[in-house]
């Protein structure tokens, strides 16, 4: 009566999945609209810099030798010969004694060794010509940035697959990427099933909810760095279902169904993937919520049937799909990061199959802590909108305890893990 | 000769500022469209979750009264009367030993108070009708899950001032909300100042570099959920400056100009406040970078004027700017999160001035380690990419050591604090 599917590890369902991938494609942007965008090359140095030797304040350039015998006691004049702004270069050459006025930022006149600031310095009164005077020695380099001390030309300074933050925006202008390199945002398609589903600006009916898993997966899309295409809701009837996911399919480079998953009679997903003469990857994994994700490859695209319960869907999503997204975007940390954290609550009933508990992390003065977001159960949407992790509690015959370090993968770190599924230890320290 | 100006503490100054707010707007987009914008209202429960009574599994629901005496030897059989989808309603009443097959998400039939996971029955064979047996008995309520228990109609459930996140959108979405009450994004002028600058796309000159601060400052506004306005970049020149200055203010919320704060000869911008009635709240602060901020108000608007250091102006709209910004989102966190982490490096020399280091938090097995994301140099730009935090050592007499216990400030974290800055002091555990 009931189809017997067999329950595969976390792992093992997540190394399915990355056997496949999107192809990697790059389109050039104006650099404004660059940020939130993945680098689809690495960021070089295209010069030294600072780009020549550069004043770092306010004041006067000269020849260090000859402030030598400078003190309080005995000041040593120079002749203001000279003033460059930043921007401006100072043609000629400084002989002894002599001295230029240099605002920060500006090149170091030729000649000269050393940069005194500006408060280091005296105006004396002369009607001939402009005098500075200083009551101190100073060495060769003093305040002077040297070509290259801070980054040398040809130096990767970000990798590729990187999000462009607002300092990597800044790298970008610097080195004169007026158009970036970025990767194509890949396509993911979003069908929702279900014929309880309304929309969301229907009335609630007796027996009915609204559809907000596809309104959520599409936000997923979107921070994963994705660009989402929704293909509408659908009641649960087979040849309607069918249809739309063949066609969806074919425009996206992967398609996210919601609902019709599991084993009930309208749950027609299955069918659906049998007809599109789909390779099952998984139908069951050893995880709540979300343990009847099933994924499949249609020709050379994924499709995800994921659960119609809202946290089951999410997590499903941050579990699978992201990755998948994120190595299209050439990054090469695609899954979530993982951190450790001390769990804040008891979990006392053992569970056999893997949690993965909405949670929000919170810094405390030595240590992370890791608590619940709201009630832990599949079909509870009100957990999602504090969450911002995913404590991961592995299957067993123990539950877990207040106190405990356990791991948390984090939902909006921009990092990301190379593969956070090995030693899912939970521990005592 | 040299304008003396009289520091003040940074925590000071970030209550000068505060002190200045834009006012608070709202206005409605699509629920597709609020992805990352704010809450401009709390999101109230608008029904019970769920509903109504109903099936979190596959099966049957019956009366538990009837299953009582069901056991492996005396199974119980119960006639199927009936079957109900997700979405669709039972509309007769379950009689003793009657049963209605129902899936997922289904409501309870009135009569019944517990349902069967498909996995735990059997079909028997049967001509006339559809019969259905069990081997054990089952409780009151066994697999219901009831109206409200996951949220009651009428809780907040997110609090006004919120980024909305993925499963904030589920929550918009479950509730109704087709439209969504969101802040409106402040309009935040920028314009790049300095006879030095070069646009991205020109080629290097001698003395000069190219504008980064522009496109790096529009990155963080739009990161900070602001709407960036540019109005270019000009020459140190006075009349110039003076009248893109006065033309941008007119048509902001507030305005960022860079360069020119300092005291040389072509730092105009204090002058052009001057020449705008500007009341200066403060035009150094004793912090590194970005000792000359400055920050104005001109009527009831804020123009700052951030340094053309690439790091100093990074850090002074996180510090000043940033939550003005968010406290005009409804945000009440609207100061960078803070927490501690350990120092991964040694800071040896001593500074009067409390530093903001571009740094990098590692998570670590049990704490988060922060270390610089490159040379601690104002004028350094590289640092900027890689940094997702800024460490924070206060000024004083003596040096920090690596395995010290620090504040940092996070960049790309979501959340935020009400004021970082209380009790900033380093310390060894």
């Amino acid at each position: 009566m009931v189809e017997k599917r067999k329950p595969i590890p976390v792992e093992e369902a997540v190394k399915k999945v990355m056997e496949f991938y999107i192809e990697q494609k790059s389109e050039k942007v104006p650099l404004e609209q660059s940020y939130n965008r993945f680098l689809a090359e690495d960021l070089v140095a295209s010069h030294d810099v600072p780009a020549f030797d550069r004043s770092p304040y306010d004041g006067f350039a000269l020849r260090s030798v000859d402030t030598e015998s400078a003190s309080s006691e005995s000041p040593i004049t120079f002749e203001v010969v000279g003033e460059i702004g930043a921007g401006y270069v100072f043609r000629g050459e400084v002989k002894p004694f002599q001295t230029v006025r240099i605002m920060t930022g500006a090149p170091i006149p030729a000649g000269c060794d050393a940069v005194v600031m500006l408060e280091l310095t005296q105006e004396v009164a002369d009607e001939s010509k402009k005098i500075m005077q200083i009551k101190r020695s100073f060495k060769q380099g003093d305040n002077i940035s040297y070509q290259g001390e801070d980054t040398k030309k040809g130096t990767v300074l970000v990798e590729k697959g990187t999000k462009i933050n607002p300092g990597v925006v800044a790298l970008l202008a610097t080195f004169g990427y007026h158009e970036v390199n970025v990767a194509v945002k890949p396509v993911i398609g979003v069908i929702a099933t279900g014929s309880e589903l309304l929309s969301v600006d229907q009335p609630l009916e007796p027996g009915k909810i609204r559809n907000s898993n596809a309104y959520m997966i599409m936000a997923q899309i979107d921070r994963a760095g994705g660009e989402a295409r929704y293909f509408g809701k659908f009641n649960d009837d087979f040849e309607d279902c069918y249809k739309a996911t063949k066609d969806a399919l074919a425009q996206v480079d992967c398609l996210i169904t919601t609902g019709g998953v599991s084993v009930g009679d309208y749950d027609y997903m299955p069918a659906i993937f049998e007809k599109l003469g789909a390779n099952v990857l998984f139908n069951k994994v050893a995880m709540r919520p979300g343990s009847v994700t099933t994924i499949a490859k249609v020709g050379d695209k994924l499709i995800y049937g994921l659960s119609g319960n809202p946290s089951a869907c999410y997590v499903g999503f941050e579990l699978f799909t992201r990755p998948i997204l994120k190595t299209a975007l050439f990054n090469k940390q695609p899954h979530l990061r993982k951190t450790k954290a001390t769990l804040g609550v008891d979990f006392p009933k053992p569970n056999p199959f893997m949690r993965l508990v909405r949670g929000k992390v919170e810094y405390g003065e030595s240590e992370l802590f890791a608590s619940p977001s709201g009630l832990d159960k599949s079909g509870v949407v009100s957990s999602l909108g504090g969450a911002d992790a995913l404590i991961v509690l592995p299957g067993g015959t123990r539950g877990y305890e207040k106190g405990m370090k356990v791991d948390v993968l984090l939902l909006e770190d921009l990092g990301g893990s190379e593969w956070p599924w090995s030693n899912i230890v939970p521990s005592y320290r």
